[in-house]
Protein backbone atom coordinates (compact mmCIF):
# COMPACT_ATOMS: atom_id res chain seq x y z
CA UNK A 1 0.00 0.00 0.00
CA UNK A 2 1.80 3.21 -0.90
CA UNK A 3 0.94 6.53 0.50
CA UNK A 4 2.00 9.71 -0.70
CA UNK A 5 2.02 12.76 1.50
CA UNK A 6 2.28 16.30 0.02
CA UNK A 7 4.51 19.02 2.28
CA UNK A 8 4.91 22.10 1.38
CA UNK A 9 6.22 25.65 3.15
CA UNK A 10 3.90 27.60 5.39
CA UNK A 11 1.44 24.52 6.13
CA UNK A 12 -0.49 23.30 8.82
CA UNK A 13 1.51 20.83 10.01
CA UNK A 14 -1.36 18.81 11.96
CA UNK A 15 -3.13 18.52 8.69
CA UNK A 16 -0.59 16.21 7.53
CA UNK A 17 0.98 14.69 10.98
CA UNK A 18 -2.51 13.66 12.16
CA UNK A 19 -3.47 11.38 9.05
CA UNK A 20 -0.05 10.25 8.74
CA UNK A 21 0.03 8.94 12.45
CA UNK A 22 -3.19 6.92 12.09
CA UNK A 23 -2.68 5.89 7.84
CA UNK A 24 0.82 4.63 8.22
CA UNK A 25 -0.30 1.94 10.38
CA UNK A 26 -2.36 0.78 7.49
CA UNK A 27 -0.38 -2.78 7.52
CA UNK A 28 2.85 -2.46 5.38
CA UNK A 29 2.24 1.03 4.29
CA UNK A 30 5.38 2.64 2.45
CA UNK A 31 4.84 5.87 3.05
CA UNK A 32 6.49 8.56 0.89
CA UNK A 33 6.65 12.15 2.39
CA UNK A 34 6.77 14.18 -0.95
CA UNK A 35 7.41 17.71 -1.58
CA UNK A 36 7.65 19.57 -4.96
CA UNK A 37 11.53 19.23 -4.55
CA UNK A 38 13.07 17.27 -1.92
CA UNK A 39 14.36 18.72 1.29
CA UNK A 40 13.15 20.89 4.37
CA UNK A 41 10.01 22.29 4.17
CA UNK A 42 8.69 25.01 7.13
CA UNK A 43 5.32 24.40 8.19
CA UNK A 44 4.90 26.89 10.47
CA UNK A 45 7.03 26.51 13.76
CA UNK A 46 8.37 23.11 12.86
CA UNK A 47 10.35 22.10 9.30
CA UNK A 48 9.69 18.88 8.30
CA UNK A 49 11.48 16.60 5.82
CA UNK A 50 10.53 16.12 2.00
CA UNK A 51 11.80 12.61 1.12
CA UNK A 52 10.82 12.50 -2.25
CA UNK A 53 10.26 15.79 -4.60
CA UNK A 54 7.08 15.03 -6.67
CA UNK A 55 8.55 14.21 -10.08
CA UNK A 56 9.58 11.16 -8.32
CA UNK A 57 6.88 9.84 -7.40
CA UNK A 58 4.19 9.08 -10.38
CA UNK A 59 1.86 6.93 -8.54
CA UNK A 60 0.40 5.85 -5.37
CA UNK A 61 -2.53 4.07 -3.91
CA UNK A 62 -3.49 6.94 -1.54
CA UNK A 63 -2.41 10.47 -1.73
CA UNK A 64 -3.29 12.71 1.14
CA UNK A 65 -3.00 16.93 0.32
CA UNK A 66 -3.19 18.82 3.58
CA UNK A 67 -3.45 22.82 4.04
CA UNK A 68 -2.69 26.07 5.18
CA UNK A 69 -4.12 28.91 6.44
CA UNK A 70 -3.59 30.50 2.99
CA UNK A 71 -3.08 28.19 -0.10
CA UNK A 72 -2.62 30.71 -3.02
CA UNK A 73 0.72 29.56 -3.79
CA UNK A 74 -0.10 25.86 -4.21
CA UNK A 75 -3.39 26.60 -5.73
CA UNK A 76 -1.49 29.01 -8.18
CA UNK A 77 1.39 26.46 -9.13
CA UNK A 78 0.51 24.74 -12.43
CA UNK A 79 3.41 22.21 -11.33
CA UNK A 80 1.58 21.26 -8.46
CA UNK A 81 -1.85 20.82 -10.05
CA UNK A 82 -0.25 18.68 -12.88
CA UNK A 83 1.32 16.22 -10.28
CA UNK A 84 -2.13 15.83 -8.17
CA UNK A 85 -3.74 15.67 -11.40
CA UNK A 86 -1.04 12.35 -12.85
CA UNK A 87 -1.14 10.73 -9.55
CA UNK A 88 -4.65 11.26 -9.05
CA UNK A 89 -5.04 8.69 -12.60
CA UNK A 90 -3.13 5.77 -10.15
CA UNK A 91 -4.83 6.29 -6.65
CA UNK A 92 -7.59 4.06 -5.32
CA UNK A 93 -8.12 6.68 -2.87
CA UNK A 94 -7.30 10.81 -3.48
CA UNK A 95 -7.77 12.58 0.24
CA UNK A 96 -7.24 15.99 1.64
CA UNK A 97 -7.28 17.78 4.61
CA UNK A 98 -8.54 21.14 5.55
CA UNK A 99 -7.99 23.52 2.99
CA UNK A 100 -6.18 20.94 1.15
CA UNK A 101 -9.32 20.31 -0.74
CA UNK A 102 -8.76 24.21 -2.32
CA UNK A 103 -5.64 21.83 -4.32
CA UNK A 104 -8.25 18.74 -5.28
CA UNK A 105 -10.69 21.51 -6.26
CA UNK A 106 -7.70 23.70 -8.58
CA UNK A 107 -6.90 20.41 -9.95
CA UNK A 108 -10.41 19.95 -11.52
CA UNK A 109 -11.18 16.96 -9.27
CA UNK A 110 -13.98 18.11 -7.32
CA UNK A 111 -16.34 18.91 -10.13
CA UNK A 112 -19.69 17.84 -9.25
CA UNK A 113 -18.76 16.29 -6.10
CA UNK A 114 -19.18 16.29 -2.53
CA UNK A 115 -16.47 17.35 -0.73
CA UNK A 116 -15.63 19.56 2.85
CA UNK A 117 -12.88 21.85 3.76
CA UNK A 118 -12.08 24.44 6.87
CA UNK A 119 -15.37 26.06 7.53
CA UNK A 120 -13.55 29.31 6.62
CA UNK A 121 -12.77 27.99 3.40
CA UNK A 122 -16.11 26.23 1.74
CA UNK A 123 -17.34 29.48 -0.57
CA UNK A 124 -13.87 28.49 -2.20
CA UNK A 125 -14.62 24.82 -2.30
CA UNK A 126 -17.72 25.91 -3.78
CA UNK A 127 -15.67 28.00 -6.43
CA UNK A 128 -14.15 24.82 -7.98
CA UNK A 129 -18.00 23.18 -8.83
CA UNK A 130 -17.87 21.24 -5.67
CA UNK A 131 -20.66 20.68 -3.37
CA UNK A 132 -20.12 21.84 -0.43
CA UNK A 133 -20.98 19.03 2.69
CA UNK A 134 -20.99 20.58 6.62
CA UNK A 135 -19.85 17.49 7.76
CA UNK A 136 -16.67 16.12 9.32
CA UNK A 137 -15.15 13.64 6.81
CA UNK A 138 -16.83 13.77 3.19
CA UNK A 139 -16.82 10.28 0.92
CA UNK A 140 -17.59 11.07 -2.77
CA UNK A 141 -16.69 7.66 -4.80
CA UNK A 142 -12.44 7.48 -4.36
CA UNK A 143 -12.11 10.90 -2.81
CA UNK A 144 -12.21 11.64 0.74
CA UNK A 145 -11.79 14.97 2.17
CA UNK A 146 -11.87 16.13 6.35
CA UNK A 147 -12.62 19.12 7.72
CA UNK A 148 -10.30 21.91 9.36
CA UNK A 149 -7.12 20.40 10.79
CA UNK A 150 -7.94 17.85 13.73
CA UNK A 151 -10.60 16.34 11.53
CA UNK A 152 -7.47 14.60 9.69
CA UNK A 153 -7.71 12.06 12.31
CA UNK A 154 -11.20 10.99 11.91
CA UNK A 155 -10.83 11.45 7.97
CA UNK A 156 -7.59 8.98 8.31
CA UNK A 157 -9.53 6.56 10.63
CA UNK A 158 -12.37 6.58 7.75
CA UNK A 159 -9.97 5.86 5.05
CA UNK A 160 -7.88 3.00 7.49
CA UNK A 161 -11.68 1.18 7.69
CA UNK A 162 -12.13 1.47 4.29
CA UNK A 163 -8.31 0.24 3.26
CA UNK A 164 -7.73 -1.94 6.05
CA UNK A 165 -10.93 -3.04 8.01
CA UNK A 166 -12.59 -1.66 10.88
CA UNK A 167 -10.84 -4.25 13.19
CA UNK A 168 -7.67 -2.45 11.98
CA UNK A 169 -8.61 1.04 12.35
CA UNK A 170 -10.93 0.28 15.94
CA UNK A 171 -6.78 -1.06 17.10
CA UNK A 172 -4.96 1.86 15.61
CA UNK A 173 -7.56 4.13 17.64
CA UNK A 174 -6.64 2.30 20.68
CA UNK A 175 -2.80 2.50 20.11
CA UNK A 176 -2.95 6.22 19.39
CA UNK A 177 -5.78 6.27 22.14
CA UNK A 178 -8.09 8.61 20.60
CA UNK A 179 -10.37 8.79 23.22
CA UNK A 180 -11.00 12.98 22.51
CA UNK A 181 -12.03 14.67 25.47
CA UNK A 182 -11.59 18.41 24.73
CA UNK A 183 -11.67 20.68 27.53
CA UNK A 184 -14.00 23.07 26.08
CA UNK A 185 -16.70 22.47 23.19
CA UNK A 186 -16.21 25.79 20.79
CA UNK A 187 -14.96 23.26 18.12
CA UNK A 188 -17.33 24.10 15.54
CA UNK A 189 -18.86 27.50 14.37
CA UNK A 190 -22.20 25.89 15.24
CA UNK A 191 -21.09 24.82 19.04
CA UNK A 192 -18.59 27.85 19.62
CA UNK A 193 -19.70 30.50 22.06
CA UNK A 194 -21.35 33.78 19.89
CA UNK A 195 -18.74 35.95 20.97
CA UNK A 196 -15.71 33.03 20.02
CA UNK A 197 -17.39 32.57 16.84
CA UNK A 198 -17.56 36.11 15.98
CA UNK A 199 -13.68 36.95 16.39
CA UNK A 200 -13.18 33.81 14.13
CA UNK A 201 -15.24 34.96 11.36
CA UNK A 202 -14.03 38.31 11.77
CA UNK A 203 -10.67 37.03 10.42
CA UNK A 204 -12.16 35.84 6.89
CA UNK A 205 -14.87 39.12 6.41
CA UNK B 1 6.30 32.89 26.35
CA UNK B 2 8.91 30.88 25.01
CA UNK B 3 8.20 27.27 24.22
CA UNK B 4 10.56 24.34 24.00
CA UNK B 5 9.51 20.91 22.35
CA UNK B 6 12.03 18.46 22.44
CA UNK B 7 12.31 15.97 19.37
CA UNK B 8 14.04 12.66 19.14
CA UNK B 9 14.78 10.04 16.31
CA UNK B 10 11.72 7.42 17.30
CA UNK B 11 9.60 9.46 18.60
CA UNK B 12 5.56 9.48 17.87
CA UNK B 13 5.48 12.46 14.99
CA UNK B 14 1.62 13.53 16.51
CA UNK B 15 2.79 13.57 20.17
CA UNK B 16 4.62 16.45 19.87
CA UNK B 17 2.62 18.06 16.34
CA UNK B 18 -0.56 17.78 18.41
CA UNK B 19 0.24 20.11 20.80
CA UNK B 20 2.49 22.13 18.77
CA UNK B 21 -0.23 23.05 16.29
CA UNK B 22 -2.68 24.13 19.70
CA UNK B 23 0.32 25.79 22.15
CA UNK B 24 1.91 27.78 19.24
CA UNK B 25 -1.06 30.01 18.99
CA UNK B 26 -0.10 31.30 22.22
CA UNK B 27 -0.34 35.28 21.73
CA UNK B 28 3.36 36.30 21.04
CA UNK B 29 4.79 32.55 21.45
CA UNK B 30 8.63 32.09 20.62
CA UNK B 31 8.48 28.44 19.48
CA UNK B 32 12.06 26.54 19.96
CA UNK B 33 11.92 23.05 18.29
CA UNK B 34 15.05 21.32 20.64
CA UNK B 35 17.30 18.39 19.86
CA UNK B 36 19.96 16.89 21.36
CA UNK B 37 21.70 18.20 18.77
CA UNK B 38 20.35 20.72 16.18
CA UNK B 39 18.93 19.06 12.59
CA UNK B 40 17.15 16.40 11.21
CA UNK B 41 15.35 13.21 13.63
CA UNK B 42 13.64 10.78 11.78
CA UNK B 43 9.67 10.47 13.57
CA UNK B 44 8.74 6.98 12.14
CA UNK B 45 7.54 8.15 8.98
CA UNK B 46 8.43 11.75 8.54
CA UNK B 47 11.71 13.35 9.63
CA UNK B 48 11.44 16.55 11.63
CA UNK B 49 13.79 19.35 11.68
CA UNK B 50 15.66 20.26 15.39
CA UNK B 51 16.13 24.01 15.08
CA UNK B 52 18.25 24.27 18.35
CA UNK B 53 20.38 21.98 20.37
CA UNK B 54 19.76 21.34 23.71
CA UNK B 55 23.04 22.91 24.60
CA UNK B 56 21.91 26.34 23.55
CA UNK B 57 18.22 26.77 24.97
CA UNK B 58 19.05 26.47 28.85
CA UNK B 59 15.45 28.02 29.59
CA UNK B 60 11.62 28.20 28.96
CA UNK B 61 8.62 29.13 30.07
CA UNK B 62 6.84 25.91 28.80
CA UNK B 63 8.89 22.31 28.48
CA UNK B 64 7.32 19.51 26.45
CA UNK B 65 8.37 16.28 25.99
CA UNK B 66 6.77 13.53 23.78
CA UNK B 67 6.85 10.06 23.36
CA UNK B 68 7.58 6.90 21.85
CA UNK B 69 7.15 2.91 21.66
CA UNK B 70 10.26 2.39 23.07
CA UNK B 71 11.66 5.82 24.97
CA UNK B 72 14.72 3.21 26.24
CA UNK B 73 17.26 5.11 24.19
CA UNK B 74 15.70 8.75 25.68
CA UNK B 75 15.18 7.55 29.37
CA UNK B 76 18.91 5.97 29.64
CA UNK B 77 20.32 9.07 28.05
CA UNK B 78 21.69 10.66 31.18
CA UNK B 79 22.71 14.64 29.15
CA UNK B 80 19.09 14.39 28.02
CA UNK B 81 18.28 14.08 31.63
CA UNK B 82 20.61 16.58 32.77
CA UNK B 83 19.00 18.85 30.45
CA UNK B 84 15.47 18.09 31.07
CA UNK B 85 16.15 18.42 34.99
CA UNK B 86 17.73 22.22 34.34
CA UNK B 87 15.28 23.94 32.06
CA UNK B 88 12.24 22.51 34.95
CA UNK B 89 14.43 24.49 36.98
CA UNK B 90 13.35 27.98 34.86
CA UNK B 91 9.58 26.48 33.54
CA UNK B 92 6.63 27.85 34.54
CA UNK B 93 4.91 24.42 32.64
CA UNK B 94 6.64 21.16 32.31
CA UNK B 95 4.63 18.81 30.46
CA UNK B 96 4.97 15.54 28.26
CA UNK B 97 2.19 13.65 26.09
CA UNK B 98 2.28 9.86 26.01
CA UNK B 99 5.41 8.20 27.19
CA UNK B 100 7.55 11.55 27.13
CA UNK B 101 6.02 11.27 31.20
CA UNK B 102 8.92 8.40 31.23
CA UNK B 103 11.62 10.66 30.22
CA UNK B 104 9.87 13.37 33.14
CA UNK B 105 9.80 9.95 35.45
CA UNK B 106 13.76 9.10 34.67
CA UNK B 107 14.93 12.74 35.43
CA UNK B 108 13.12 12.13 39.00
CA UNK B 109 10.29 15.18 38.67
CA UNK B 110 7.53 13.18 39.32
CA UNK B 111 7.97 11.93 42.68
CA UNK B 112 4.60 11.83 44.74
CA UNK B 113 3.47 13.54 41.70
CA UNK B 114 -0.02 12.56 39.84
CA UNK B 115 0.86 11.79 36.05
CA UNK B 116 -0.59 10.45 32.99
CA UNK B 117 0.91 8.57 29.74
CA UNK B 118 0.04 5.88 27.43
CA UNK B 119 -2.07 2.92 28.85
CA UNK B 120 0.76 0.84 28.41
CA UNK B 121 3.32 2.39 29.89
CA UNK B 122 1.64 3.04 33.56
CA UNK B 123 3.43 0.66 35.71
CA UNK B 124 6.71 2.14 34.31
CA UNK B 125 5.47 5.29 35.22
CA UNK B 126 4.57 4.20 38.97
CA UNK B 127 8.34 2.86 38.98
CA UNK B 128 9.34 6.22 38.55
CA UNK B 129 7.21 7.23 42.15
CA UNK B 130 4.67 8.52 39.85
CA UNK B 131 0.87 8.19 41.39
CA UNK B 132 -0.72 7.22 38.01
CA UNK B 133 -3.98 8.64 37.40
CA UNK B 134 -5.79 7.21 34.36
CA UNK B 135 -7.16 10.54 32.95
CA UNK B 136 -6.71 11.78 29.98
CA UNK B 137 -5.04 15.40 31.69
CA UNK B 138 -3.50 15.53 34.92
CA UNK B 139 -2.06 18.71 36.48
CA UNK B 140 0.03 18.48 39.27
CA UNK B 141 1.56 21.67 40.65
CA UNK B 142 3.15 23.05 37.14
CA UNK B 143 3.74 19.55 35.79
CA UNK B 144 1.12 18.97 32.92
CA UNK B 145 1.14 15.52 31.56
CA UNK B 146 -0.94 13.98 28.60
CA UNK B 147 -2.31 9.92 27.76
CA UNK B 148 -1.37 8.78 24.44
CA UNK B 149 -0.63 10.68 21.30
CA UNK B 150 -3.34 12.34 20.29
CA UNK B 151 -3.93 13.00 24.05
CA UNK B 152 -1.37 15.81 23.22
CA UNK B 153 -4.37 18.00 21.78
CA UNK B 154 -6.44 17.98 24.71
CA UNK B 155 -3.50 18.21 27.33
CA UNK B 156 -2.01 21.57 25.06
CA UNK B 157 -5.41 23.34 25.15
CA UNK B 158 -5.93 22.37 28.73
CA UNK B 159 -2.57 24.68 29.33
CA UNK B 160 -3.23 27.28 26.41
CA UNK B 161 -5.93 27.62 29.00
CA UNK B 162 -3.86 28.14 31.51
CA UNK B 163 -1.22 30.36 30.10
CA UNK B 164 -4.03 32.05 28.11
CA UNK B 165 -7.66 32.05 29.09
CA UNK B 166 -10.34 30.09 28.40
CA UNK B 167 -11.65 32.47 25.72
CA UNK B 168 -8.35 31.97 23.53
CA UNK B 169 -8.62 27.96 23.89
CA UNK B 170 -11.32 28.22 22.33
CA UNK B 171 -10.77 30.67 20.15
CA UNK B 172 -7.85 28.00 18.85
CA UNK B 173 -10.39 25.31 19.21
CA UNK B 174 -12.29 26.68 17.01
CA UNK B 175 -9.68 27.82 14.38
CA UNK B 176 -8.64 24.02 14.46
CA UNK B 177 -11.88 22.66 14.06
CA UNK B 178 -11.20 20.14 16.94
CA UNK B 179 -14.29 19.02 16.96
CA UNK B 180 -13.43 15.59 17.42
CA UNK B 181 -16.00 12.87 15.95
CA UNK B 182 -14.31 9.42 15.62
CA UNK B 183 -15.85 6.49 13.53
CA UNK B 184 -15.56 4.09 16.10
CA UNK B 185 -15.50 4.04 20.13
CA UNK B 186 -12.10 2.39 20.73
CA UNK B 187 -10.50 4.31 21.99
CA UNK B 188 -9.19 3.64 25.53
CA UNK B 189 -8.91 0.16 27.26
CA UNK B 190 -12.16 0.86 28.81
CA UNK B 191 -14.36 1.67 25.58
CA UNK B 192 -12.79 -0.45 22.97
CA UNK B 193 -14.26 -3.85 22.26
CA UNK B 194 -12.66 -7.23 24.15
CA UNK B 195 -10.76 -8.63 21.08
CA UNK B 196 -9.32 -5.46 19.78
CA UNK B 197 -8.58 -4.26 23.67
CA UNK B 198 -6.89 -8.08 24.09
CA UNK B 199 -4.83 -7.74 20.94
CA UNK B 200 -3.25 -4.50 21.93
CA UNK B 201 -2.85 -6.12 25.27
CA UNK B 202 -0.96 -8.42 23.67
CA UNK B 203 1.91 -6.64 22.15
CA UNK B 204 3.20 -5.58 26.12
CA UNK B 205 2.47 -8.84 27.96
Amino acid sequence: MEIALFIFDKMTPLDAVGPLEVISRVPGADVKIVGKTAGSVRAGHIGLTADHAMGDVTSSDIVLIPGAADMSHITSDAEILDWVRAVDKTTTWTTSVCTGALVLGAAGLLQGKRATTHWSAIRQLEGYGAIAADERVVTDGKIMTGAGVSAGIDMALTLLAEVAGDDHAQFVQLMTEYDPQPPFNSGSLAKAPDAIRDRALALFA
